[in-house]
């Protein structure tokens, strides 16, 4: 078991939103706390993010509310009004105010809140909070996730912690942050370095990962900082917020739906980290670069069909370009029978790596994703009915 | 049977690229004519485009080659010294220049032509030319198509016809032209107008069909015109070739690999015909929705979340946006379970109409799509191997 960090405590139950799981979870500081908060860029972005930007932008809060399987989203003014009574209703059980507290929540779109039950639910939430266990809030996240997402690090030359959490296996091709991911610390930072941080990172690891090209309507990723276990070295603290959001990122990659493969693209000597991450996307989003490794097929043509989609990038020549599996160079290389046979085998391991050298110049990006299976078909051709 | 246009006549034969099937074909005019082309704009473009793109570049060319199931793409000089002289012994055939010829080829990335076989093969090119039949050459071009993939109209106000072929099914988000698609006329055009219309065409046709996001390092789409049927009205011309192009554009979408639905996307009162182009092809490349259509899963809100990615769109506004499946509307009006149940049976009729209205200005657009089966998983994830 993971303990949430120093400052904080948690609240998590069944409310009875689709079933019988959790899928109610409060997680609280002591008292209004340094936040910082990253949202979904989507025109439909739901009425759970457009209440926690507002709330979040004075820079800290007090609590995070997750409602699971059910996004709240498309659901017009009634859904804007229920985000609103549920940051209301629980700021009340904390003695506190309505805009103190961030509300996200995911599932499908287009249906309203069961508000009897998330009534009953929040009047049930205990004042004040005792829990601690990070592994039960981050199970009370969990939508179609097959496996619970949470990773920690310590603050090297500190006391401090950082926890994460976060839970999306589809829709995933965070704009800004993903799906869902909490962060908590209790490491003592202002708001103002918070934010800026949070944005380093979350722009390195959450904003780095694609499993089916679809952006969710409910993409928030949020950092709480107690401030219980002191000062810290910032760059310290950067680093394990990053360990931490990257090894989420690996997670949510690795749990994408119907997935068998984490797909890690490396870009080297681009022109700049923007066209890296333009190629590596391009690679890791082709539908047939992911059906080629969920099938062990050898067809690394499709990684240079995949690069030659980014047109614009008119630097790019195909002369110059080096396309690795692993350690093993395809491209110009051309294989024999027995090699394709060694890149088969490699493609059907659990994490498979492709390296691509542009020559274009001296940046690097990574980006995460998985295989594309039958699986990820049949579960979204009937995941509503 | 659909035959060439007078001035038009071709070989068609198997020369052992794969299989037994078709996989060589030569068409070629009389004598050298007016010939417009686009190509894919892929930093991988194959031997074949880059040659072709010269030889048409004077406007007029004498025959076209088509050799099937293998690209000859990513295979360096060698495919690029292969590709001229698969041009070269064409022209001699035919009593021509190299440089009259244009060469398109598709299949397996990576592989290098079997030259002994494809030597054989254009020596058994007879001159002149005999065969006019349409059907066979479009036969001819298929690698992975279940279907020929054939259309015919005839110039108002004319003798002329427009007969056009194309072949495509995976691979296929066209960047400036659909895989192959070969168009042959007799009426009578000059080069400068020809490339005019067939560009204003292709624009609102191939270039408005995805099957699976990816884009094909050997795209090319190639009009020529004879004159044998002397001159026609331009409007009459740019109608009939439209009309060609855009039932290709749907046979193309239709036999998508796996597919079962054509997906008709339409925008209108958008901000211009860009803005209703990227959510269009937003909604039509979205797995979530290929995959919802798939399983007749009526789960609307996704259409809704694939119009929220176009996040650079900031003047789509949520509250004004209409989004109609067929001729109901899903959204804003919520749908009570019995409206679902029909939405559903919709769903999985084969041609599914999506028709959102964005109320931010007067353009409009269609693209056109297919759903996403296991079955293109599956097919993909085994094609080499």
């Amino acid at each position: 078991m993971i303990s949430l960090p120093s400052g904080f405590h948690s609240h998590v139950a069944n409310i009875g939103i689709k079933d019988d799981t959790d899928d109610f979870v409060v997680v609280a500081a002591d008292r209004p706390v340094p936040t910082a908060a990253v949202f979904t860029k989507s025109r439909f972005a739901g009425a759970s993010v457009t209440l926690s930007r507002a709330h979040v932008a004075d820079g800290t809060s007090r609590a995070v509310v997750v409602i699971s399987k059910n996004s709240n989203v498309a659901t017009g003014q009634q859904g804007i009004d229920d985000a609103a009574e549920v940051a209301a209703s629980v700021a009340e059980r904390l003695d506190d105010d309505a805009a103190s507290v961030l509300v996200t929540s995911t599932g499908v779109i287009g249906r309203r809140y069961p508000m009897e039950r998330v009534r009953a639910g929040i009047a049930a939430v205990p004042n004040p909070l005792t829990q601690t266990d990070a592994t039960r809030a981050a199970r009370g996240m969990m939508t179609t996730d097959t496996v619970v997402k949470l990773s920690e690090a310590t603050v090297d030359g500190s006391a401090a912690r950082v926890v994460g959490m976060a839970k999306g296996v589809g829709m995933i091709e965070p704009d800004m942050a993903t799906h869902i991911s909490l962060l908590f610390t209790d490491a003592d930072v202002s708001s103002s370095v918070l934010d800026a941080v949070f944005r380093r990172v979350v722009d390195r690891t959450f904003n780095c990962v694609s499993i089916d090209t679809d952006t969710s309507t409910s993409d928030s990723s949020i950092v709480m900082a107690s401030g219980a276990a002191g000062a810290v070295d910032l760059d310290a603290f950067e680093s394990a917020l990053y360990d931490v959001c990257l090894d989420l990122t690996k997670q949510i990659a690795r749990d994408g739906e119907g997935a068998n493969s984490l797909i890690e693209v490396r870009v080297d000597e681009a022109l700049d980290t923007a066209q890296a991450k333009r190629v590596a996307k391009a690679i890791v989003n082709s539908p047939l670069v992911k059906t080629a490794v969920h099938g062990g097929d050898p067809n690394w043509g499709r990684v240079a069909m995949a690069i030659g989609k980014c047109s614009d990038d008119t630097d790019i020549d195909q002369e110059r370009v080096v396309i690795r599996f692993g350690t093993t160079e395809v491209y110009p290389r051309l294989l024999d029978d027995r090699a394709l046979a060694d890149l088969s085998s490699y493609m059907k391991s659990d994490h498979v790596v492709i390296h691509v050298t542009l020559s274009t110049g001296g940046a690097d990006a990574t980006v995460y994703g998985c295989d594309l299976s039958d699986t990820y078909v049949r579960f979204n051709a009937d995941y509503t009915t």
